[in-house]
């Protein structure tokens, strides 16, 4: 197993299509599935009205999980971005966060934007096991 | 969006190779990639000495999520399975999951297995957006 340095992990995380938000609200862990930009060494995301809103909105403290195949090194990586989440407020913020390539799974409405701004970053990597048949 | 029923959520999560296991451990929200198995509607997964282990022997309150996309039918879909996570200590047990076709990403040595029983599965799909460019 390697430790990924910070520069590695963003990389990495870069070319993950969905990551996986988690926060605790109260006594619920809730995971969510995100499409996200980076931007700035901050993740951006979308989320409608409901619960993924309303769990980053009272939390705050939220981890994202991202992991994937580098077939080119035959490695597996999972890195974990881990910080504090706000939905985003101001106009000329959001008008610029709108033009970020920020793509979406689904027609889903989303109308918010969310930050997360890292508090730790970490990463770790394995080589891949050859898989039998 | 379409919530899925119980039996759907089960076979969508077993076409996955990799789910997410997010545990809550005092204050830190640990967040692990996990190659797993289905036995019996209960979910199975090894692990080595480590955080991971350490995290749901402490907590055993866990969350899995896994998501893909169904391409016969252009939806994404997202599953959470909420249990309690054991260890598995019984010998027999043992022996009888270590048949499990339980592949595993990595080399990297795993010596137990934890089984989560589920408390609760519950699933979403949405249509794809069709993704321009």
């Amino acid at each position: 197993m390697d430790i990924l340095d910070e520069s590695t992990c963003w990389e990495l995380f870069a070319t993950a299509e969905v990551a996986r938000l988690a926060v605790v609200v109260g006594d619920d862990l809730e995971v969510f599935p995100i499409n996200f930009v980076i931007d700035d060494r901050t993740v951006v995301f979308q989320t409608g009205e409901g619960t993924k809103l309303a769990a980053v909105t009272i939390a705050q403290r939220v981890v994202i999980e991202a992991d994937g195949y580098d077939s080119s090194r035959n490695k597996v990586w999972s890195v974990v971005i881990r910080g504090e989440a706000d939905r985003l407020t101001d106009f000329q913020e959001i008008y610029r966060v709108e033009k970020l390539p920020l793509r979406a799974w689904t027609d889903h409405p989303k109308q918010w934007f969310v930050r997360v701004r890292p508090t730790e970053v970490s990463g770790r990597q394995f080589y891949r096991r050859r898989l039998d048949g």
